[in-house]
């Protein structure tokens, strides 16, 4: 941590700035100029508030220089991670593809899906049955105990389910069902349900808020992580910009950033992102280029009357295109 | 809701489009030109997801016409709402000032605080002992007995006790001892929560997500009306745009532009927005200029000691002055 | 500036990063502690690229202390400039209005709109005759020698003319006419025009670029003065955002920081801000209470079928009552 | 277009709007509802400015249908354009590469870094001799009479010239050495600048501002195109969001959609967007998964002391190893 005194700073008022810094473990090294003094703060205190220091009289700014966050940090590891899902792994070389749909219309449907997913190539089936919402008069998802069959159906065609969690006291059941268990965007700060995903056994996909930094990202993650469970995927998904042609403005920028900063693996949702099925092929490839782990995707079995999102699902030769495609910029980029 | 066929629309598809939207309960009208069909689907049905037509093959765009709330909407009232909280008014003629401090440090400090903002003119005190923190190391607020202390400094100097809650299961307790409730920007699409608030006897104040457009916070207004508590006031703190010379951008246009839309009473927190103690008072002036029924500032007794967010509070000399400041300006605007 | 090596830097490194910022007039000042080492760079050379620290090897990051302003700066002097624009003051204690048209059509109307003005209280008048429009296809401005009409009609009611310059091509031709030459938000970073502009003997008002942050408007501004002209007037007119409801986000703290930062005065444009009349005068007032020193607005004689952005001119009613308005609110915070 | 009546319009109001229509040449067709009618305007006048209708009496909302660009638009062709540059086609199956320095410090490294890209296979030299810079005081680049060598340079090594022009009156001389000239994100909507290259026989490369959207960066390609030069690349290179991680976000999305709904060129700058190194080339190949006809990055033959730019640009051996990666994708998406 770096801090700038004000031109107009007393002694006193530097010797104050020091004496707290002390207080709180930091060595201080003490740099005067003719018009500015500028003080180091050497020493990690992941605890500190640094606003405690910029508050005080006669500074100018604080500037912090490590990351807030350390489970999560890439700093002092060799390899990214790679979690393993009940056998099967994600990161590393492996690209991973998970596909489902936004609202669902019966088991005739669901398995309709989950088959032609299934032999395309996912492993994962995205089944958002809870999903809330904008607004209160939008249609809501199925009932709770339908969780059941969207497990049975999973494991009729050997996938592994991937379900959104978007309330605290949800987590202990959604768990009995769900081998990933899906933080919204919306709720990439809700720190009583990280809390919660802290203490189960289930890997967390914890999608970036569409108005956070990669920093406050990777912050979300590590706060699961040290609420004590460290399976966590990151997963991009669009942030809010002035730009209208899309959605959300997929930012694969933040893939390469995220991969640089933090050893979790990092996904891509381009459905939601760009919300336009044209688009979502073009920019899985781009993801996986980028540096990506996988993608998640919207797919229907009739993809124009899809219940929900209709505009961004792909059909099922939609579907399988994409994974052709990317498998090829998968191994252009030495992965498989 | 307007439906925009493609050029290339068969009239089969133009057909099944039309069947949907009667069956859906609309009347439709339509326009074809030379190069383009276009529908009018005339009705309102406040649950009706317009993807499910855009998702139609030959559908170019839909767009929505109607506003997407109805209990929150100024349309059909002749006058913005007042909401009576224990006895004090909001909305209306009156400008009211709300006032505290992001964490505490001890009764006499917390006396000190209620005491001068209380002889200063405000009329509510903010104190928010549950405030969670970005980072997990960042440091936690007051355990949760201190919230009868809380209550009982605001009875002794007259004020109202505001308080955040963000979590559902907190809100039974909080309900307890504040009379105003807060929703932060970050749970303003945590419905889980918004659900909560709709079944208790308290007024709420929703602050607008970062990145929430101005319907999307009246929509989420609704949703807490809907849920059967229709005493909710909004609250503008600043959203995330790339200017960095303050923390947010505090969006004064959304106040003039929820007053239009909503019936609801419309505050602004020009701390939260700003971080810079020396733009609190110029834009809290600007806010009541603009239309807002009220402020809500960060006070502290010993300012740039305060324990968080330090650069943005104001002494008890700033805080008076600020008072006075705006009560000219309100006045000036015709308000009181 | 302050110079954070990395982690990993070797003491060769060190070495080479203090020679480069002696190299460079800078005296330096070392900190190193367990894991990092922090150069502070004491001293100002205001014309020094910091990107060339950055580039060396072993830094990790530069942070900028000092502001890259001079002309510009707040820092040093007593009080904000006044500019006197043939004898009207602008800045200090008064508060100015100048409201014109967009495009326009024919002398009767515009001297309609010049009497209507005058008689409110604007003491400038701003026409546009040569304003680009977006696309190719929307319609151009009036021609050259029309500049010379407005002229008339501005000296017949005792307005200076305000107009707009888009090519430094045009600066001198302009320079004959009008009062006040405005660079538009598309040209805050024209530096052409910025150049031109700094050669004449007018009055510049300068447009924030609806990317810009504060910082770049300041230093275009300083740009300006640099080149020769010092008479540089800010204007702020909304940012980009992902906001719709209004056409751009009017960022009333860039007022505030503005005059904290630089003594120039600032105006708020807010009728190209939010492009809708309704919001124009709550907008006006709180811009004046924010600290603004003028506003400027657009106002037409038959607003709802004025040629152009009709949605956010005001008719003469209209316009009045604004300045009925701001006068109060520009006296509730100590002006006139 | 589409005109939304508000529910109070009145009959009178409704017939003025269908009226001003028909006379600006638009087939009307009429659709009443029980609470509000909606006009569909058919037909398609490229001149016309939509708020002429929107600020009418009674009128709620317009909707433009059709896109506002027509030259560049990729309705009505089969396939996207291929721009031949002096023998080397740009577009098609085809992925380009250019490289080249944002300063330059005398003929001997010139030749190396000339000699290095071209070896490692690109066939475009990008040199910013007059590039401005945001503030006066930083560095401006080399004398006029300095083109000359870098046309001497790029022809020794086989290599086509790129040079980015930010002012009109310098077109005509730039044009006589380079072969693509550039128009920079900052001068986009410069529309004088954008006059002056339809008049020269040179293909334009027209970076995206960064606070453009893609519609605004078509449509001032269709400006160059509708002032007579067809010849214009598009190319992102990053728009400002919060996002501070990286110096802009990169927009591949833009990619999709420019590809989408022009017929020309699309490339993307991952140096400017990211502004650091280590992104550049995941994001290089991101580009070209996405669909972009090729890349333009900043190489130094000493990167680190490079004297601008330093932390974006890539070393020979970089560049080297970007140009292999970038190949590998482009075949993986079935390009070359």
């Amino acid at each position: 941590m770096v801090v700038f005194m004000k031109n107009t700073a007393s002694d006193e008022e530097i010797e104050t700035v020091i004496t707290n810094l002390n207080a709180y473990g930091f060595d201080v090294h003490r740099s005067s100029g003719v018009s500015q003094t500028v003080l180091g703060a050497i020493g990690v205190q992941p605890g500190f508030d640094h606003r405690i220091i910029r508050g005080l009289n006669g500074v100018a700014d604080v500037q912090r220089v490590t990351e807030p966050y350390k489970l999560a940090s890439r700093v002092g590891r060799d390899t990214p991670s790679i979690i393993d899902v009940e056998g099967v792994k994600i990161g590393g070389q492996k690209i991973t593809v998970m596909a489902g749909f936004q609202g669902i219309e019966g088991r005739k449907r669901m398995e309709s899906v989950a088959s032609n997913i299934s032999s395309s190539g996912a492993s994962f089936l995205r089944g958002n049955t809870l999903k809330q919402r904008t607004s209160f008069y939008e249609f809501q998802g199925l009932e709770k105990d339908e969780l059941k069959l969207m497990r049975e159906i999973s494991d009729q065609f050997d996938l592994k389910l991937v379900m959104e969690v978007d309330a605290a006291e949800l987590v202990g059941m959604i768990s009995n069902y769900a081998s990933i268990l899906v933080v919204g965007a919306r709720n990439m700060q809700n720190f009583e349900l990280l809390r919660e995903l802290g203490g189960v056994n289930r890997t967390v996909l914890l999608e970036r808020g569409f108005a956070a930094t990669v920093e406050e990202w990777i912050m979300a993650a590590e706060y699961i992580m040290r609420s004590g469970n460290t399976h966590v995927i990151l997963c991009e998904r669009g942030i809010r910009t002035f730009e209208s042609a899309t959605r959300f403005t997929l930012d694969l920028s933040a893939v390469s950033v995220a991969k640089t900063k933090s050893h979790l693996p990092v996904f891509v949702d381009p459905s939601q992102a760009t919300g336009i099925r044209n688009h979502v092929t073009p920019l899985a490839r781009a993801a996986i280029a980028a540096g990506a782990d996988g993608v998640i995707v919207d797919v229907h079995d009739d993809s124009p009357n899809a219940s929900e999102s209709g505009v961004q699902t792909l059909d099922f030769y939609q579907f399988s295109d994409l994974i052709t495609q990317i498998k090829k910029v998968a191994i252009a980029v030495g992965r498989i």
